[in-house]
């Protein structure tokens, strides 16, 4: 059969090539009671009154890169979306948009890292949507992931970040700068070797050993798109307090260093897609340290700084030789279609 | 300022510009209290313990066309998924990916008409997620829309269809295949003058008002991709019942029928965006019909056949002259990028 291999407009025309597909490939590897049901929506029960709801479209270029590919990404993506609000992910929704002539293989090896993803997050597919484009109307796959998550009402401020206080301290969980340098070394443009890989993993697990010892985690982001720095900018933003972090806590590779050095970028603002900022109480910040750095996801984690009631609404960094240095958001962009 | 007025590639970076457009233009038309606290997830109570969840992508090209544009179809289409399930639809995320160098004005224009249908329907934006691709890479701009709606545990049954049984009654509350002609109608490849509106229409209200007089529904889906006869293929798959219906009653404008003899489209699989097949007990029939013919959008709804037990799993339809006609699924693609 001609194009028998190859994603064709009908397998998005809702008739008979859709259901096949939707059969052959996203019921056989998401599979689970609630999709299998076929509805136009999923359908369950939950028990959380308070529940979090978080979107991303995933636009990676290339689909595969070191480390990860476009469907880990997108199941990670919104996991820790989720997570970082004090939420338990619990169930999400696939999007995916196609262009006409993508290698049925290659959709496969996505949907097959994307179960494989949320089976290691704990997360169920429960429902999706499958639209094909003409070639040359979108760039091979993108994809859509949205999560409902169950929140404990004892963390319903987290999200706000409301409750932070001059004194907390500021914590990171690992190497910056990964992601976005390993997107990079394989591109096009730049194709060098970098023996870097993707930290992007899902940060849930984590971040429910931390809420067990800290309930008092005053906030939680995930530093993806804009970096570190931007995150950190971000917080202080029209706030009564500012930001200190120190240049040399924060954990950076050798050989990332040095890519940036070579390239230009700077790596407080190249993305990451497995670390989150954590603010939380000074008092609880070296136990908060200890169970971190116990888990494989956390193992060089970092306090890399504190809030402080100087210098309101920015971030100061003290650099390694001596300085200080404003850290602002990101202008411009340094990295495009890097999730 | 060059390109002032045109979406960059720093708009989807996660830094300064994409905050400037979430606050200047989605905050500013969408805004209400939950997407204003700019979270990584939305947070609220729910309390509904039942809880529908559905997802949908919008690629339609073009972007505006005769009746509706791709952000009212985005709204439309994801709050007629839950309200099909039996759920009150309450809120929405909204993922863009737009093309770099699209005028800012157009994705305004989409956004206005995103937020006017939202506040029609009754449902909140409460997150979203941009992403840029450089020119070349999608097409002027795609949008995810996903929906959560609260169900009440007496309209569980609905949307698996499990209690449909022989004798029930079949209706659509009007007009078949607008939708799809409407947007052919301004294709570059084909620029007829139709003179037809697309039906995208929410029918939450409709369909709310049904379940207020039939507590019995037994099942409703929106006629989409693949039109009204994918749809009552779908439902007869691998079932004991069969589904007869008569072509004379399915409401066809005549000049929807002259453009689809015209282009060698059969109407019965041409999309709609404002459609609904309800199937209810056959007792139950003439007071549904009557209630929805009361509402603008149901004015041209008929019944147009039964549940039987003769045929299973097969669609027959008594044709205007006379014959039968077995309808199955749509096999290829008719008109693609339709929604």
């Amino acid at each position: 059969m001609s194009n028998g291999n190859k994603i064709v407009l009908s397998h998005g025309s809702g008739g008979k090539r859709s259901r096949d597909l939707i059969r052959n490939l996203f019921f056989k590897y998401f599979g689970n009671e609630i999709l299998s049901q076929g509805s136009d929506s999923a359908v369950f029960e939950t028990p959380a009154a308070n529940l979090a709801f978080t979107t991303d479209s995933f636009v990676v270029d290339p689909l595969f890169f070191p480390g990860g590919d476009i469907g880990k990404l997108a199941i990670c993506g919104t996991v820790n979306d989720l997570a970082v609000s004090g939420a338990v992910p619990k169930y999400l929704s696939v999007g995916f948009i196609i262009e006409e002539g993508l290698e049925i293989s290659v959709l496969e090896s996505v949907v097959i890292s994307m179960a494989e993803t949320a089976k290691q997050t704990g997360v169920e597919i429960v429902t999706g949507d499958t639209k094909v484009v003409n070639k040359g109307k979108c760039d091979k796959l993108f994809i859509n992931t949205t999560g409902i998550g169950e929140l404990d009402p004892k963390f319903k401020k987290i999200s706000s970040g409301e409750t932070i206080q001059a004194g907390d301290k500021i914590l990171v969980n690992g190497f910056v700068a990964d992601h976005g340098i390993a997107v990079m070394s394989v591109r096009n443009e730049l194709k060098v070797q970098a023996d870097v890989l993707s930290d992007c993993a899902p940060l849930n697990k984590l971040i429910a050993e931390v809420l067990q010892v800290s309930e008092n985690v005053r906030f939680m982001r995930d530093a993806t798109r804009g970096g570190l720095a931007t995150v950190l900018a971000e917080i202080v933003q029209h706030k009564s307090f500012g930001i200190h972090i120190d240049e040399e806590k924060i954990p950076v590779r050798a050989s990332v260093r040095g890519m940036c050095e070579f390239f230009g970028f700077d790596p407080l603002y190249v993305a990451n897609e497995g670390k989150v900022v954590l603010i939380v109480p000074a008092d609880d910040a070296e136990e908060v340290l200890e169970i971190m750095q116990k888990n494989e996801l956390g193992k060089e984690a970092q306090i890399i700084g504190e809030v402080v009631a100087d210098h309101p609404g920015k971030v100061v960094m003290q650099t390694q030789i001596g300085g200080k240095r404003i850290i602002d958001m990101l202008v411009g962009d340094q990295l495009p279609r890097i999730c």
